[in-house]
C-alpha cells in the first residue's frame, strides 16, 4: 500500500479524487489516497502551492513531491523541501496552450478585430500577408514554447525562440543569452512569453527590450504577470513600437478593474485561461510518475532546484 | 516562340505582367506575353472570368485557356470554349485559406469575442474544451477543404468532410451524397462551406439543412455566398440553433450596407478575404502548365466541365 497525501485546497479534492484513483488504477498501483494522514506515513505528496502544507520537515519518509501545477516558484525555494519535486507537464495544459497561442497568433495575423469590431457596412479589403512573411517569437523554449513553436511552424510562420540555455529545435531558429535576446526581439512581429518565473526572468520585457522590437509589433503573454514591466509596456504601446497586447497573466490576480490594461484601447486582458491543468490527463501524469519511483527509475519532469523551474 | 495572351481587366495587367514573364524564364519558356494579339495566333489564353473575352470561336489555335481563379462558374458554361479549361491551384491561396479557416474556427473554440467586447474589468474564467472535444464539419474535400481539414486535425480537432463524391482522406472522417450530408451536418460543432458554387451546391444551407446542426453551431462560410440562403440563416440565428457566423462571401458583394448581415449582432461579415491568388504562386501554376502542355503531358488542375469544376 502507497499513501498520498492530497494537500491543496479543499475545491480541488472535487475535481482530483476520481482522476487520480482511475489513474492509480490504470497504472496498477495500490494506492491510499487521502487529504489527511500523520505526516511520518506518507509516501508522496500530490501538492498546490497554495495548499496549507508549507513545512516538509516532518514527511521523514517522503519519497517525493508531485506538484499539480506548471508553475513551481510557490515551493521550489521552500527550504524545509528536501525531496525531489517533478513539475506538472500535463498533456492537457500544453495542448490547450498551443490553441491558445496559436488562435491569438492568427487572430493579429488576420487583423481579426478589425473586421470583429467593424460591422458597420464598410467594405475593407484587407488581405494579410501569408504566415510565411509574419516573423513570430517565442521567449521560452520549455515544454510549452516548443510546443507553441512547433505549432505555428506547422502552420507556415518563420518561429524564432529564445531561451536562457542555447537550444536546438527543428524548424525554429533558437537564439540564447542577452545577444540573442536583442536579435530575438528585434524580429518579432508577433512576441509570445512563455518564460519560467524566476528571479532572472521578471521583468524580461522592459523599456530597454521593448524598444528593441520592431515598429507595429504584437506582445501575447500567457506566461507569467512578472516577466513584463507593466508601465513599460504602457508607454510602449503609446509612444513605441507595441501596436496591440493580448495579456492573460498579471502580477495581481484577478487583475483589478481599476488598472490601465483594462481601459487600454490596444491591450486585450484574458483571465488567466491560456490554458490549465486538467485533471484526467494530469492525474496520469502523476501516477506515472509514483509508478517509476516504486520501480527506481528516475522522476519524469524532475525540477532542478537551482535553476528555478 | 509562344503565343500567350493575357485576357484580363486592366488593372490585373499590372500585378501579374512582371511575375508571369519571371515564371516563364524560369521555366525556360519563350514566350510572347501580350494583352492583344490576333485570335488566330494566340497558343493560350491566361484568364479571368470578368474579362472581354468571352466568345472562344475565334482563338483556333489555341491549346488551353489557364484560369487565374479558383472558381470557374464564370467561364465553365460558355459553349464557345472548345479547349481544355484549367483551374487555379495557387500554393499562396490554399495557404491563405488554411490560415483564415484556421484563425476563425479557433476564435470560435477559444470564445475570442468574449474578450475582445468584453474589456470592461470583469474577470471571466471561461476555459474552452481542448480541440480535441471540439468537432468540426467541412463541406467540400476539394483542393482547399482538404488542406483546411488536414491543417485542423493537426491542432487536434476531430475532422469530418463531406463532399458530393465519397473521398478518403488520411484523419478525416468523409461522408457524401444526402445521407452523408445529414450525418456531417448532426456533428458539426463549428461548419465551414468550402464547397464550389455549381447549381447543385445553391443552397446547401436552407431551413431543412440549418434545423440538423446541434445547438449552439457556428457557421464559417469562405466558399461561396450562394452556399448559403440567407434568409434561412438569419432566421436559424434567430429561432435556430446556429450561434455564431462568420461569412466572407456573398450573392452580391461588395455586401450592401443595409444587408441584414451587417447588423445581426451575431454575424460577422469580412470582405472576401479568406483567400486570394499571390500572383507569384500562381503565375509559377501558370507557367508550368504550359511547359506540361508543350512536352505532350495532361495539364494540371483540369476543369471536369460536366461537373461543373
Amino acid at each position: 500500500m502507497i499513501n498520498v497525501l492530497f494537500a491543496a485546497r479543499s475545491e480541488r479534492w472535487g475535481t482530483y479524487e476520481a482522476p487520480l484513483k482511475a489513474a492509480f488504477e490504470e497504472y496498477g498501483l495500490d494506492v491510499d489516497l487521502r487529504t489527511d494522514f500523520a505526516p511520518d506515513e506518507v509516501d508522496y505528496i500530490v501538492y498546490a502551492p497554495n495548499s496549507d502544507v508549507q513545512d516538509f520537515t516532518p514527511y521523514t519518509r517522503c519519497k517525493a513531491v508531485l506538484n499539480l501545477w506548471a508553475g513551481v516558484e510557490g515551493i521550489v525555494g521552500n527550504q524545509t523541501l528536501t525531496q525531489p519535486l517533478a513539475r506538472m507537464v500535463d498533456y492537457g495544459l500544453t495542448q490547450g496552450m498551443v490553441e491558445w497561442v496559436t488562435g491569438h497568433v492568427l487572430r493579429y495575423h488576420l487583423g481579426m478585430d478589425l473586421h470583429i469590431h467593424g460591422q458597420d457596412g464598410e467594405w475593407r479589403t484587407y488581405v494579410p500577408p501569408l504566415a510565411e512573411d509574419r516573423r513570430v517569437t517565442i521567449l521560452g523554449l520549455g515544454e510549452l514554447g516548443t510546443a507553441c513553436g512547433s505549432a505555428l511552424t506547422t502552420l507556415g510562420f518563420p518561429v524564432t525562440g529564445w531561451s536562457r540555455s542555447q537550444k536546438e529545435i527543428t524548424g525554429i531558429t533558437c537564439f540564447s543569452g542577452p545577444d540573442g535576446l536583442s536579435q530575438a526581439l528585434d524580429r518579432a512581429d508577433i512576441l509570445v512569453l512563455l518564460l519560467p518565473k524566476t528571479p532572472a526572468t521578471e521583468n524580461t520585457l522592459n523599456a530597454e527590450t521593448l524598444a528593441l522590437l520592431p515598429d507595429g509589433a504584437v506582445v501575447i503573454n500567457p506566461g507569467r504577470g512578472q516577466l513584463i514591466d507593466d508601465d513599460a509596456l504602457l508607454a510602449a504601446l503609446d509612444d513605441g513600437p507595441v501596436q496591440h497586447a493580448t495579456l492573460d497573466v498579471f502580477r495581481v490576480e484577478p487583475l483589478p478593474a481599476d488598472h490601465p490594461f483594462w481601459h487600454h484601447p490596444r491591450v486585450t486582458v484574458t483571465p488567466h485561461i491560456a490554458s490549465e491543468t486538467r485533471p484526467a490527463s494530469a492525474s496520469r501524469v502523476i501516477a506515472e510518475n509514483i509508478s517509476r519511483s516504486e520501480a527506481g527509475d528516475p522522476l519524469l519532469h524532475l525540477v532542478n532546484r537551482d535553476a528555478g523551474y
